[in-house]
């Protein structure tokens, strides 16, 4: 063996690793892979990271659960209180929701300890506040597994360019909407999708979350968050979900040959910043469009000849959990967020609409043309009519909604981007 | 304002930044892109980062050159000796190819500075031996800039996803040869779109190293040291480039409305690991097929339900030059490579393979009969023939090749993907 590889080798096998305490909390889809991985990987972590992690203390809801051998019975725990008061360096929690993952939160940063989570809910309402008492505690909080699971987006717009600031950060966001999608591209009805989402693992008891776009909201907000500074009371982000018209706009998009997606972006100009979370309408060999199943895609864009892309599994154990032990042997530097925030605006871009009604088709017409909005005609199918606008904004969109309401036309509306990458 | 903002102020604006030493190897594209936005963006690095960086001293090959304002012309020098005498806390390298930058990596890291440098040659050949002195000295080398510019392959590897290791790793890791290729599908003639990529800043005044996959592979061979500990000598990749066929390959690709990629790939089975880098007929509706230009693409696959994919410009001075300040700001952890590396072998895999003749089309047909090597016929013009073969291992297609050269029937193969994803 040559010289320098035993110089190489020295420090990867260190007899006397430090020992980290962890303690868990949440031991599900995501959590028990943690533990897994925790054990199966320990060697491989000592040798090559010289650290050992320990793990003192498991919360659970359920403490009469099976688990796997590689939690011991006598770490787990349902009590919170009895989970609060076990020593441990770091904390990763993986639950999910604002209670208790908040107060558990608070607690280990307060005493100091590095706090791991993948809850984005948890980060987007309590980030700022909980960097604050991390920073005053001289501690740390991390959360790569809060957007996109495994897709390292948090890490690429916290460190990995300098300086440089996404004029435009756009993503398909939500695993579960995706994946409904395009069960309902294949001809699956709405509900048998959503029970298919369920059976993965995917969709929670009530996928209203994921398909109104709230937990895609979460999301862009942390991501704005990140990139700007903008925090999430002051972006009042225009969301508008794939509720109630999901099928008819998966319909609207079928009639063009192009594909709906849930879409949040994120744009920079030099009047503000402002979030849209929105169904979209984009051409199907788009990135958008190639986006398929539970998959997420988040683009950057920095001015440069092309946006930097980050894709993968948006969702799942094995991923998610790789991105906290990622996390967790990631002893960097504590996050920094921008200073001196931009002012947060509305959407000033005109954008092109599909809009289809349900009846009075001729009278719906007549009124977009009134408004000055030409219209062209792609479907007429059932009674049902199916127009796109040439761009307007969407004050005037809005007015010609109110409109068709009003003769009773039962409206619904779609933004349209049939370019090869959604802008 | 809110108290909480107050507080999150308050590091960000500390009057007493750290001062960081900076030596800068390289004013070119790159380098004097650096310094530019390293005097742009102080205020903001300041108040984010609480540090202030100080450019001691920049090594240039020609003095009298026309520098920006940035660059104050009393730190400039063409003396080797005296650039590396200079004090400086952090050596960036932005000069490329062995001589001096070894030198210079040297110096930097046996007297204990970072060294950061957007070389790939240099880390193919010298990566273990550099990092072998970085540890000794309790120094650094970062080096996310080597492979993809600004797409931040290195990093993921490095830390991301915890010790998850890539079964696959592929990718575009070229922009000038892929930018030649996006010509040619265009209509450019070869000679045209080299000058094209030339103008472009993006070739070398010798584009060799482009097109014949030297470039690439010391690339990938930099992606297969970080996933798996595999040190270039042991790799013996397997490595076929564009020359001299590039012309006639692409046109084969066309002729299946499909798309010719230069991809390399590093592949991890339990038998061992192998790297091949070689042109792939791709379909034209895959992420490869639809990178284009000098854009790169890198896939990581870790088993899970899709790939991490992350791509964006591969070239170019400002995301090369946002890749290194990103390395500066990030006082993460010493890179730590993986331990017990595995076996290296060879492809074992069969693939399907376009192959065209000039002449002799009939006795080729037989020669391919003749092996069992089953063909179909895609094109046959002005003579010449392409077909496609099932799949067969590489042994196989080169007992076909050497036939089909001695009956003088002047073959070309290429590797045949038409799958939604390369594999």
């Amino acid at each position: 063996m040559p010289a320098t590889l035993d110089v190489l080798r020295q420090p990867q096998a260190q007899p006397t690793a430090r020992v980290i305490r962890l303690a868990i909390a949440g031991c599900g889809v995501v959590g028990s892979e943690l533990v897994r991985l925790l054990a199966q990987q320990s060697a491989l972590i000592q040798q090559q990271h010289g650290v050992s992690f320990e793990v003192t203390r498991v919360l659970v809801r359920d403490t009469t659960k099976q688990r796997g051998a590689e939690t011991p019975p006598g770490l787990i725990t349902s009590d919170l209180a009895s989970f609060l008061a076990t020593p441990a360096d770091v904390v990763i929690e993986a639950i999910g929701g604002l209670q208790p993952a908040l107060s558990i939160a608070q607690a280990a940063v307060r005493r100091g300890a590095r706090f791991i989570t993948a809850n984005k809910a948890l980060i987007a309402e309590h980030g700022v506040e909980l960097l604050g008492a991390a920073r005053a505690s001289q501690s740390r909080i991390q959360f790569e597994a809060a957007v996109g699971a495994s897709v390292p987006v948090v890490r690429v717009l916290r460190e990995a360019l300098g300086t440089a600031r996404p004029a435009a950060i756009r993503g398909i966001l939500n695993g579960t909407a995706n994946f409904v999608l395009t069960l309902l591209e294949q001809g699956v009805p709405l509900a048998d999708a959503v029970t298919r989402a369920q059976q993965r693992g995917l969709a929670e008891a009530d996928p209203g979350r994921d398909l109104d776009g709230r937990d895609v909201e979460d999301k862009i907000s942390i991501l704005a968050w990140l990139a700007h500074g903008v925090q999430r009371q002051q972006l009042r982000p225009n969301r508008s979900g794939l509720l109630p018209d999901i099928e008819r706009l998966s319909k609207d998009a079928h009639a063009v040959d192009a594909r709906l997606r849930l879409i949040a972006e994120c744009i920079s100009e030099p009047a503000g910043v402002y979030v849209n979370i929105e169904p979209v309408i984009v051409s199907a060999d788009s990135a958008f469009g190639q986006t398929t199943y539970e998959n997420n895609l988040i683009t950057l864009d920095f001015g440069w000849k092309a946006p930097i892309q980050l894709s993968g599994p948006g969702a799942g154990g094995l991923p998610t959990a790789s991105a906290l032990l990622g996390d967790l042997l990631d002893a960097g530097p504590r996050l920094s967020i921008p200073a001196l925030p931009p002012q947060c605006i509305s959407d000033p871009r005109p954008h092109r609409w599909s809009v289809s009604v349900k009846r009075n088709e001729r009278a719906a017409l007549g009124r977009a043309h009134a408004l000055d909005i030409p219209a062209r005609i792609v479907q007429l199918r059932q009674g049902a009519l199916c127009f796109h606008t040439t761009p307007v904004t969407r004050t005037r969109l809005a007015g010609l909604l109110a409109e068709l309401k009003v003769i009773g036309a039962q409206p619904a509306a779609v933004r349209l981007d049939l370019g090869k990458t959604a802008s």
